[in-house]
């Protein structure tokens, strides 16, 4: 398997983090991503430029590989399917990767496979939001093409209408939760599973992005296994073959909601690449070319910052205050070879590392204040 | 520092090595080999096929580069010295390059600056030797272009004479030793040190090559701390900018002696890129850069296996056992991107931990009897 001919749909971060790590095992990667200039593309073994929703060049592009994967959902499925009936191995499959694009068919999954997520009512139209007033306080949640916090919205009452999709949507019943989990999943063909350990995820209360994550999680362990074990059978619901990356809500009753999914490495797994014997990169590419999974040992308490582009900043990306995040002991940041920041671009992640949990704490803390990304050249 | 263009002299696996560790940082890296398919050829940011004993060729690469590092000694220094007249960087400096390029030089090097290293005489050819019988049994060394175990010969008693070398060199008093150990140190322009912890290495018996290594070494508290210090006062010694493998025999005295130094990553620090906080490689890319030295902290006990071509079989290569490997918790095999195999050639080096030493050392039994380099193509 490790001769192969792989793809991967998007060069972005994520298929960064995958090449890096594929690097080990001297696998032929090629990658396609619409942008000439995408993250991948200096490091790719082979890159192509090219859009991923588009049926012929996805199809064209699988023609002289034998395995496809990707690292964004937003692509041409019915390509996929196409590559897949001629015997390419696509991982996650095609089938998987449709439930998983539009929330509303996801949600519908969680109910019919006895999944706990947070009651919902699915909705066409803007209009279609008026008539469940009373189902409010909710989230509305676009049914496709929503992400890193874009396509979703709080309704707290009728004046927020406006802020309603207008397009096939669900609103989500807002339930007050003590804190958010992931669970990163990977699953081979030959159905082996594998956990990483749960992360706890603290949001920017305004972007609706991850701002940083801890793990391990600080909960009970009883949670922790409710949480590993709902993620786990949600993996093997879907039977994926790859990572998934199980996002959870942790109730105020103590109860697991799953929250949504995604087919592909997450932010939720940078640490890995540090804080753990096998990272999440290394674990898709187990998953995907079915080998054993590896270990998910974690070396020890790890948290994670997501880099963004500072607000009021567009233009040749600087990265103010590395030498001083270098110069902390076991602070570890990984840029994404994007030249140009923007306000809240996810520019990098800085991997953060102490045996103590409370200096731990403290680091992260130190971090975000010692770094920005900023531009004085546009 | 990070927006520096970097060249590498070298494109093998050191150089693929430290290419993965740039990813992290978006270092711009411009990978100079005379061999067009070098295993840093589809990785590299820029690669450029060329002789890295030409003078023309070194001194035109680094033209339009800042910052110019090896990753083998056998490069034209004196194209390097232009370029460093010219006010480009280059780390390890030429001075120290030309220094350790000749281990005669070397050698005297360590008395003039009163570094421990066992007793030699300097050869001008081989009937120089027949004037030193007495001196044997001892090792006959190559002044310059030794190797991975090339241009290095034990002689016993005049009867070897004709395994001497016809050439500059010198003969190095054979040591009875108990072990031989070696510690990476760093240094950075500002003159910060750092050095790995040190390691245990077991050579094959016929084929000079390290076979495997433990760190950290199985030895006593006061003698570690004794090779640690002599490693550091080398590479102060030297005031190397960069890496420096320091090569220790520990006699059966208690003595520690300098065998020899290598001013770049180095084969004994591997496992440093799963085991360590930071990676040899990570390391180098600090001291060179001038950024602050990071944390050598090892997250357990590991080893290193190197994987050779398996004897008898030359051609295309195939990797028997890899799944056996990646089955087995906490075994990372790293390939180097070496299409053709040859009876043992260096084609890719393992990576084992485990928190139990004894554990450790059943695991790499495991891994060398589970693995073999083999060909059924040429």
């Amino acid at each position: 398997m490790l001769s192969s001919r792989i793809g991967i749909l998007g060069g972005g971060q994520l298929g960064l983090m995958l090449l890096q790590a594929a690097v080990d095992w001297n696998l032929d990667i090629h990658v396609l991503d619409p942008d000439a200039d995408a993250p991948c593309k200096k490091i790719a073994p082979y890159f192509q430029q090219g859009s991923l929703q588009d049926y012929q060049t996805v199809y064209e592009f699988g023609q002289n590989l034998d395995i496809i994967t990707i690292e964004i959902e937003k692509v041409n499925v019915d390509a996929l399917e196409a590559l897949e009936k001629e015997g390419k191995l696509i991982y996650p499959q095609p089938s998987v990767i449709r439930l998983i694009q539009d929330k509303r068919i996801q949600k519908q999954f969680y109910l019919d496979n006895d999944l706990p997520t947070a009651p919902f009512i699915l909705t066409e139209n803007r209009a279609d939001v008026l008539g469940h007033i009373a189902f409010l306080p909710a989230f509305h949640k676009l049914g496709k093409d929503g992400y890193d916090g874009r396509g979703v919205q709080r309704l707290t009452s009728e004046a927020d209408l406006d802020k309603a999709f207008d397009k096939p949507g669900l609103l989500e019943k807002a339930i007050p939760f003590e804190k958010e989990l992931a669970v990163i999943v990977a699953r081979n063909a030959s159905g082996e599973v594998a956990t990483f350990p749960t992360v706890e995820m603290v949001f920017h209360p305004e972007h609706n992005l991850v701002e940083y994550l801890f793990a391990p999680a600080e909960i009970a362990q009883s949670t922790d296994a409710k949480a590993q074990e709902i993620a786990r059978k949600t993996a093997e619901a879907f039977q994926i073959v790859g990572l998934l990356a199980v996002e959870l809500f942790l109730t105020k009753e103590g109860e697991i909601l799953i929250n949504e999914v995604a087919p592909r490495p997450h932010n939720s797994g940078h640490h890995t690449i540090r804080a753990n014997a096998t990272s999440q990169y290394e674990q898709h590419w187990r998953a995907i070319l079915n080998l054993p999974l590896g270990s998910t040992y974690a070396y020890g308490p790890s948290a994670m910052v997501n880099l963004l582009g500072e607000d009021g900043f567009q233009g040749l990306a600087e990265y103010e205050g590395m030498e001083t995040l270098l110069a902390t002991e076991q602070v570890f940041p990984f840029l994404y070879w994007k030249a140009i920041t923007r306000p809240f671009r996810k520019m990098g992640h800085i991997t953060i590392m102490d045996s103590d949990i409370n200096a731990l704490k403290e680091k992260v803390d130190f971090v975000k204040k010692s770094i920005r990304v900023i531009s004085t050249k546009s």
